[in-house]
C-alpha cells in the first residue's frame, strides 16, 4: 500500500520539500529555508535533507514508516537508475555522488532522483497542464532551454537517459558555435541572455521606437532581464514587442521539428521565459502552425505550465511512488 | 495460437506478398507478378490480392483458417486504427477506403494494414539490422525522406499516427519553401530529385573535377540519378565524392536534432539513396558525432538497413500478428 511521500526539489537558491499524501495531495510544506548553495558537500546536504524530512514528518505526527517514498530534482546530470548525480549546475563542489543510496541509508525509505526538467514533466503531467495527456513535451525556457518527453503515459528518458535536449535543436546549423559543440541551437535564441543581447544589439541599430524599455531601463542596458522586456512589451513598448515575437517564431521552429517527429498531443511550457504570455505564446503557435505538417497540428495544444514553482516537490513525490515514471532496464 | 501468417508490400510499381510459418521464417513467396498500378480501385485490389493469398496457401497445402493474420504496408496516409487509407502516392485514384475491412470481409483473416515505413521499421527491428533494440530511428531515403520511430521495443506512431516526418525537419527554416508549408526541409536536401539538381548545378558551375561522371553520362544531364553518381564517386569522380558528403552532411544535421531529441540507441538507413554505403554513412556518422550532445552519441550506432526489399514483407507479416505493434486507442 502507498502511504506518505515526500518531494524535495533542489533549486538555484533554495531546496523546496513538501509532504503529500497516499493520494498525492500536498499536506504541508517544509517552513524552514534550507538555501541549497550551504552544502559544499553531498554528505552536508543528505544530513540537512534527512533531518527536515523527519521534522515535516514529526509536526503532522507521522513516524517514518508511513513514508513510502522520497523524490528529489536536481539539475545537473542525474543517473536515475542508479541514483548518481555529476555536473549539478548550483553545486559544482559536489564530486559524483550517489544521492539515492546515501538518502536511503540515511532514513531506510525508498529514495528515486532525476533532473529537475523530468521531475517537473512528472508534476505536470499528473497535476498539472499535462493531465491525461499520451504523448506530451514538457519545455523550460530559462537561463537554458529544457525539455520532458512523456510517450505512451511515461517518461521517456532515451538510451543514455538523456533524451528531450530541445535546447540543442539547431535552428541555423552553419550560425555561431553553441557549447554543447554544435551550431545554431535554439538556446542560443531564447535562452535568458540571448534574449537580453538581442535586445541590447536592437536597442543600439534603434530601427524600433524603444522610448517605453528605455525609461524603464533608465538608458541602463545592464538593467534588461526578460522581466523588464515583457513589462515594456505589455506596455506598448515597439522593440520590446518584436523581441518577444521573434522569440516565439525561433521556439516555433524548433517546435515544429518537434512536432515533425514525435506528433505530440501538447507541449507545456514552463519556466521564467514562459511568464511573457499570450504575446509570446501567440508567436510560437503561430509559428508552429504554418511550419509543421498540418495532420500534425490538427489536434495539438501549447499551453502554459500550471504548477509555476511548485511543479518540482509534485513531480517528486510522484516520481517516488508511481513505480510507472521508473526507469527499467 | 499463432499460426501462418501473410505479409504484404505494396510498392510504387509492384505488389510483393510472402507466407511465414509461426515462427515469422519466410516459407513462400508470391511468385505472380501483382502490378500495383493495375488496381485502379480498391475492389479490384482486394479481389486479386485476395486470391492470390489463397494460391500462396494451397500451394503450400494449407488451407485459409490456419492463417492468423495478413498485414499490408501502403504508401500513403494509413490509418492503422481503423483500417483506411488516402491520398496513396502510387494509387493516386483510390478514394478514402478501409482496406482492412475489405479484406476481412474477403478472406476473414485478421487484417492489419500501416505505412510502409512503419511496416519497414517493423521488418529491420525484428528481423534485420534493428533486432534486440528498444529505442530506434529507422529512416528510408529515396524519392522521399521517412522515418519509423521505435521507443520501448513498440512502434510509436503518434497522437495523429504521423510521428517520424524526419523527411520534414527543417535544415534551414529561412530557405525555398517545401510542399510541406515549412522551409527548408531535410527532403528538399537529399531526395532523389535533390541529389540530382544539386549534381546538375554544380557541373554547371564546374569547380570540381568531374570528369568521370561526364563520361559516365555522356554529357547528358538527363541520365543522372543518384546510382550513377555513385558509381562515379567509387571510381573517384572529385564533383561525385562532394555531392555524396554533402547529403551526408545534411542528413548528419537532421540526425543529430533526433538524437538530441530521442536519444536512440540505433539508427537505421534504407532505401535508395542508402546504398551510396561508406562514403555516405562516413559523412553522416561523422556529422553526428560533431554535432550531437556527446553522451547521446556513445553508445549510438548509425547502420544500414539489412533486409533490403524485404523489409516490407518481414514487417507486414510480423505486425500482423503482434499484438505489441498494434496501435490501441
Amino acid at each position: 500500500m502507498i502511504g506518505y511521500s515526500v518531494g524535495i526539489d533542489v533549486g538555484a537558491t533554495s531546496i523546496k520539500m513538501a509532504l503529500f499524501d497516499s493520494d498525492l495531495q500536498l499536506v504541508s510544506r517544509n517552513d524552514e529555508n534550507i538555501f541549497s548553495d550551504k552544502y559544499q558537500l553531498p554528505e552536508g546536504f543528505v544530513s540537512v535533507v534527512g533531518d527536515a524530512v523527519v521534522n515535516m514528518l514529526d509536526k503532522k505526527g507521522l513516524p517514518l514508516v508511513d513514508l513510502s517514498g522520497i523524490g528529489i530534482g536536481l539539475p545537473g546530470c542525474v543517473d536515475s537508475i542508479n541514483g548518481t548525480v555529476r555536473d549539478l549546475s548550483n553545486l559544482p563542489d559536489w564530486p559524483e555522488t550517489n544521492i539515492k543510496e546515501q538518502m536511503e541509508n540515511r532514513l531506510d525509505v525508498p529514495t528515486f532522483i532525476d533532473n529537475d526538467v523530468n521531475i517537473m514533466t512528472i508534476g505536470e503531467l499528473v497535476h498539472g497542464a499535462g493531465k491525461g495527456c499520451v504523448n506530451a513535451v514538457c519545455c523550460t525556457l530559462g537561463t537554458g532551454v529544457g525539455g520532458g518527453l512523456v510517450i505512451g503515459g511515461k517518461l521517456y528518458r532515451g538510451t543514455n537517459l538523456c533524451a528531450g535536449e530541445i535546447g540543442h535543436i539547431s535552428l541555423f546549423p552553419e550560425d555561431e558555435g553553441c557549447n554543447c559543440g554544435n551550431k545554431g541551437c535554439l538556446e542560443n535564441y531564447v535562452g535568458n541572455s540571448a534574449i537580453v543581447e538581442r535586445t541590447k544589439k536592437m536597442l543600439k541599430e534603434n530601427n524600433l521606437d524603444s522610448a517605453i524599455l528605455s525609461e524603464l531601463i533608465q538608458n541602463d542596458t545592464g538593467l534588461l532581464t526578460p522581466k523588464i522586456i515583457y513589462e515594456a512589451a505589455v506596455r506598448g513598448d515597439e522593440l520590446s514587442s518584436f523581441i518577444w515575437k521573434q522569440t516565439g517564431y525561433y521556439i516555433g521552429m524548433a517546435f515544429a521539428n518537434i512536432v515533425n517527429i514525435l506528433n505530440p498531443e501538447k507541449i507545456i511550457i514552463g519556466g521564467g521565459v514562459a511568464q511573457a504570455g499570450k504575446i509570446l505564446f501567440d508567436s510560437i503557435i503561430e509559428t508552429v502552425n504554418s511550419r509543421a505538417i498540418p495532420i500534425a497540428t490538427r489536434d495539438l495544444q501549447i499551453v502554459p505550465a500550471q504548477l509555476g514553482e511548485d511543479a518540482g516537490v509534485y513531480g517528486a513525490a510522484t516520481y517516488s511512488v508511481r513505480k510507472n515514471f521508473h526507469e527499467e532496464r
